[in-house]
């Protein structure tokens, strides 16, 4: 199957380009499932629209959640949140909307971000019922309902928990989980095979939301409903046979022309996140992997974006392709605009980190940070803060306290690199 | 060579039953030289000293450095900063002050603060000579007098480069390093051997710096004058060379009684540090590693708090037993109170994160996760802010935007954990 007929030659060239991968190159990974380019054909007009591709070789990607609750419904502030994460260098945008409008912050949402918008569609399924039950009530047209809508409004890619299936809850059930399901959209599934008894609809419908992903060039994004909650649940039998079903929903995506990737855990203890990155890639034939978190401890509430950057750069290293960003407010509240700039920051970080010894990107990464240690040798702060992620914080922190010397306000005169400068001629 | 007489026994199984070790364990550690437990003999009778101990099977220990410059000289914003240290989990304080005077800014530190306290003797020794080039116009007995006062005043351990001698100069000279030396000691040292044309008097009369440390029962922090101060320089012969001599120097430690801990880069890409970590601990037969870092990206000033405490988890997974703060204002500015308050807590949470997965402490590291993820199932929110790491930026975060619901303003009602309780009886 080759999807590379989705985007002109010239629009692959460009990424190709800015990957600093050959263009032959990128078609085949892109034709063998292993790096995505998510846009809705509705998009491809769009000469703001700024590709973004993800997966094996290419840069470590940064996704950025975003979206209304029930308790904080504020369509502006969501669009703020999501202006500020590309500002701060957000390569996607998710809109997780679940309270007020939930049509008009997604359309906004898409209006305004030039990168890649994705959804959670059932969201929106449940939300459409009337009544306390409302995720139970829905039925399988209201969950494909919901797909194609935001397929409709230009969205590029969905998450959809197709593999979060009856074979995955009764592993589920005979496991000794503490936190059972973490994952809202896994919730609303398992919620509703539960009550409903029947299989998911995405699973048993399948072939259907190819067919809708097809048409409007949706990629799909497999969630993992079974996404561990804590340290304790990290590396269990539901979580891997999920993984499973999802490596055969992206195989059969491939077949399909659908462009799909794979969404993994969650909490892991740093020395499991190399056997946990490694299981997902095997099994799902090395499909763009994404990432939440994983949290590499459960108590540090206040700052899981910093708990979450640990985890992200590690599983980069052993091949995630794409972090989602967890903010300083997860586990406590709907994040702030400041939350969502602070932990777009820290991810980015990481996922630099992660270049770094990434296979394809590592010589481009590295041309950076070794233009940085020259700077540093010069003692050139102006070329410093140049090159700088954040140059903003560097040049406050500068600012706030500098040096009567040329050196910085550390050590002064008794400054290393002067000294060496003076004393060793290499 | 036994240490164990160095302490009472009570206090050694007070430090075990804290370390959830045995204490024959622990005595067999110390001989070995895998553990050290930092104490000045004049603080012996000291009933406010909180013991440390640092190595293998114990849990990860975070190090603070604060310390005057010659650009802001204020001894009581470092005592300050010191205690905040502390406040926020510092296991051990290192006064590297340069400025000022620097008698009174460790007597101060010393007395206020509890935990062990390290300093830097050659700085003072250098800083003692008049004029401009004090660091090269210092003798061998400037640089042993600074020891032998810092040692009387009660400081409990002291970081020494006797391992940046001339054979690992000569591997500086051949290399091709960006950033020769970024210790600001290892980089006296090297100047001073270039200019006097001999060997480094701490490598040179080993013995007698011996005999001092035993004399006060002072522990050695073998000092990595080498270690690499940007990516491109990470791993090579002018480091690897320096721990060799300093697992030797550790084996003359140890055989003359003295505790020896061994310092450690620095700049590491992330996919380095496993062989980085490997390699130091093999090399100096597995004394306590205390790790610099490791950052694992030059570019991100303003923010090497974050980038370092990536490294130490993963340099503590591999075995780094000690790690040293890096604040958000490293290469850019002497820090503030909040830099050392925001440094600390991310090496915290880096060290926590380490011992999850460090043989000796995973199940005691991990019974308070777990509490914490029984907390979450049970949206009991008062349990989780008492088990958080840091308890009050979580409770601002969750007072600032609270729900109506009794699960958070991300979910609310459709809260998974609300939704599983419902439907899902295991």
């Amino acid at each position: 199957m080759s999807f590379a007929t989705i985007w002109e030659p010239s629009e692959l060239k460009r990424v190709a380009s800015t990957e600093g991968v050959l263009v032959e190159q990128l078609q085949r990974l892109l034709d063998a499932g292993r790096v995505v380019i998510p846009r809705n054909a509705k998009r491809a007009g769009d000469s703001e629209f700024v590709l973004k591709a993800v997966g094996e070789r290419m840069s470590t990607k940064v996704n950025v959640n975003v979206g209304t609750s029930k308790d904080y419904a504020n369509c502006a502030e969501e669009v703020e949140k999501a202006l500020v994460a590309v500002r701060y260098g957000a390569d996607t945008i998710m809109d997780l909307s679940t309270g007020g409008n939930l049509d008009e912050t997604r359309r906004q949402i898409l209006k305004e971000v030039t990168v890649p918008v994705g959804t959670v569609p059932i969201y929106q399924a449940a939300l459409a019922q009337v009544g306390e039950r409302a995720v139970v009530d829905m039925n399988s047209d209201d969950m494909f309902t919901a797909v194609r809508k935001h397929a409709e409004d230009g969205i590029d890619f969905v998450t959809i928990h197709a593999g979060t299936n009856l074979v995955a809850l009764e592993r589920l059930r005979r496991s000794d989980r503490i936190l059972d399901v973490v994952s809202r959209g896994g919730a609303f599934l398992v919620a509703w095979m539960l009550h409903n008894e029947q299989e998911n609809p995405y699973y048993a419908e399948y072939d259907y939301l190819l067919e809708l992903a097809k048409e409007y060039e949706l990629t799909l994004s497999l969630g993992d409903g079974m996404r561990p909650g804590c340290i304790a649940d990290a590396s269990d039998r539901a979580k891997f046979i999920e993984a499973i079903t999802l490596g055969e929903l992206a195989k059969r995506a491939r077949a399909a022309g659908v462009q799909a990737l794979i969404e993994g855990p969650g909490h892991v203890p740093l020395d499991e996140i190399e056997a946990s990155v490694k299981v997902i890639k095997h099994v799902t034939d090395f499909a763009p992997l994404y990432l939440l978190g994983p949290l590499v401890t459960d108590i540090a509430p206040g700052y899981d974006h910093l708990v979450s950057a640990i985890g992200g750069a590690v599983a980069g290293m052993y091949g995630a392709d794409f972090l989602c960003m967890v903010s300083p407010s997860e586990h406590l509240a709907l994040p702030s605009v400041n939350d969502i700039k602070e932990g777009t920051i820290v991810t980015k970080i990481a996922a630099h980190a992660a270049d770094l010894v990434k296979t394809g990107q590592r010589e481009q990464a590295r041309a950076r940070d070794e233009t940085m240690a020259h700077a540093r040798k010069n003692l050139d702060w102006d070329r410093q803060l140049e090159l700088a992620l954040y140059p903003e914080e560097a040049q406050r922190i500068r600012a706030d306290r500098p040096s009567e010397s040329d050196a910085c306000s550390i050590c002064g005169d008794l400054c290393a690199i002067k000294l060496l400068r003076e004393f060793l001629k290499k």
